[in-house]
């Protein structure tokens, strides 16, 4: 049987002595000028973007044990920006780094199993490179368990994993993830009712109890998406939630500090790695670090890097 | 300001006769044994699925309004089968086919933006063919507004739509859909508190009000995605949703008859369209209806395809 992801994931941590991921979200218009040319054609825009996240890799590679990569800023190039996805998955396994691939993907039974195919299992062709498959994805599970069942089972089979959202960072999701909202009544001596995240938090929980997705670990390679929002709703879902890793957005750029990530992670330091995206890889756009690096963007990224990996370090520590 | 989607989906039910749409889910090893062949490269079965997919246009072409191209079935070839849906997209155009694109995306906002860009807006480059943009495209809206809202303008904007997940087809996705169950109580004198679908219905009849989006019919080209049950659950939704278009999945290979599919429209006939996939396009598998075509594919394919159509225009009829 291969190692489970949660294994592979909380190895990694334990090596780079960080929980951070770096999150490669490219977008053309924000590259750095060296990389740029006035209306370039699509073929010009994917190379620009491919060369810059080669980069980016780079310097991810000996400070954080993860990338995570969001398919839709390569999709916006549409097939090239596919296929320089999936270059760059290769890429960064050859780095020695895990790689997240970022598609929040979410439909019926049979559709989820093509989905499974494209990005979480070993490529059914010869002249496909297996490297350049994801170790884990996002997905949506909001249409039920066989939604996410044919993910489920290729992560039990090739040690891989997955994070299902079960509380985004965006506030405006939560229109949906509060329903039925503070007002709804629960059925007398029961208390309150649960909110739609909870719900989505007791799936997810059951969904990775199955077999071969909990390693020596005791976690589990079904994990899920969580932002941290008050300390206690979130120590609550930690709680109700004991053997799920998170993948957790929302700190940098999206507001979030180190030490309001700490009730994501379980009072022993493991249970939760730490997503930062634009405050990363595109931190030579900030004046003070800049003024720092002139016009060496790779050294603004790397000093970005190396500060977001130094500050999420002690939550690893109980 | 150009035609509202919602109108020219209109237009192209009424010009056909029928609210039949042609889903397009190719799988290799289901395509007609003349274009297989024993262990193929990716890119020799990417042509294969291509080749397939044109000819279920050119029988869709003069029967139906529109054809909805499934995204997984296309990403399972990576970046070559991303390449043919972009082309085929632009081929059903030249047929003159509205174009759904399923692709169920949903994200917070600023990764909702890149999507949008992706599959919805007209390309940035201008080595990218304008036609291989879909009309419209499905979206789940579970990460709230601003998850859709970059798909709603641009909708507003080029006269194109989308269609929000409310009630999917698959059984499993009541374990979510029906939150928080009918065991749970209302505040008094509030009646029923409302399940989750109900919420989400709520949210995407008011997502479609917007300037821009409701044309000359009075529909919005901000619809749904509702699979017909329950009569009773069905209508009550229908009537919840006065200006929402609806595409209907679950007709033939999921199970639903025409007549189950009547009460997703309203009683002038107008409302909804209605998807069949593997029931048409894979009709050469049916032994009853290959039995009539010997080895002509097509053949089976166009008869289930005529069949279908005349089968569902009855519901346009009040």
């Amino acid at each position: 049987m291969p190692t489970p992801f949660a294994d592979r994931l909380l190895q990694a941590v334990n090596a780079r002595r960080t929980p951070a991921v770096v999150g490669i979200d490219p977008v053309y218009a924000s590259l750095p000028s060296e990389l740029k040319t006035e209306n370039p054609t699509l073929a010009r825009a994917a190379d620009a973007v491919e060369q810059f996240c080669r980069a980016i890799i780079d310097i991810a590679a000996t400070r954080v044990p993860a990338v995570k990569l969001n398919s839709a800023f390569f999709e916006a190039f549409y097939d090239r920006g596919v296929a320089a996805y999936y270059r760059l998955v290769a890429y960064a396994h050859a780095r020695g780094l895990l790689v997240i691939g970022d598609i929040k993907r979410g439909d019926i039974g049979s559709t989820a199993k093509l989905y499974a195919q494209a990005h979480l299992e070993p490529p059914a062709f010869a002249d496909v490179d297996p490297a350049s498959i994801p170790d884990a994805v996002t997905l949506a599970g909001y249409l039920g368990e066989s939604s996410v069942r044919p993910f489920i089972d290729s992560a039990a089979q090739f040690g891989r994993g997955v994070f299902v959202l079960v509380r985004p960072s965006d506030p405006g999701a939560d229109a949906v993830h509060e329903f039925p909202g503070p007002e709804a009544a629960a059925p007398p001596l029961l208390g309150r009712l649960p909110r739609f995240y909870e719900h989505m938090a007791a799936l997810v929980r059951r969904w990775g109890e199955g077999a071969g997705l909990r390693g020596a670990s005791g976690l589990s390679s079904v994990g899920a998406v969580v932002a941290p929002k008050d300390s206690a709703s979130t120590g609550a879902l930690r709680q109700a939630m004991p053997f799920t890793p998170w993948l957790v957005p929302g700190y940098g750029a999206q507001g979030a500090g180190a030490e309001s990530c700490r009730p994501c992670f379980f009072a022993d330091g493991r249970g939760a790695v730490i997503n930062a995206s634009r405050s990363v890889i595109y931190a030579f756009a900030d004046p003070a670090i800049a003024a720092r690096h002139g016009t060496d963007w790779r050294g603004c990224v790397t000093e970005a890097c190396d500060r977001f990996a130094s500050d999420v370090a002690p939550l690893l520590k109980s």
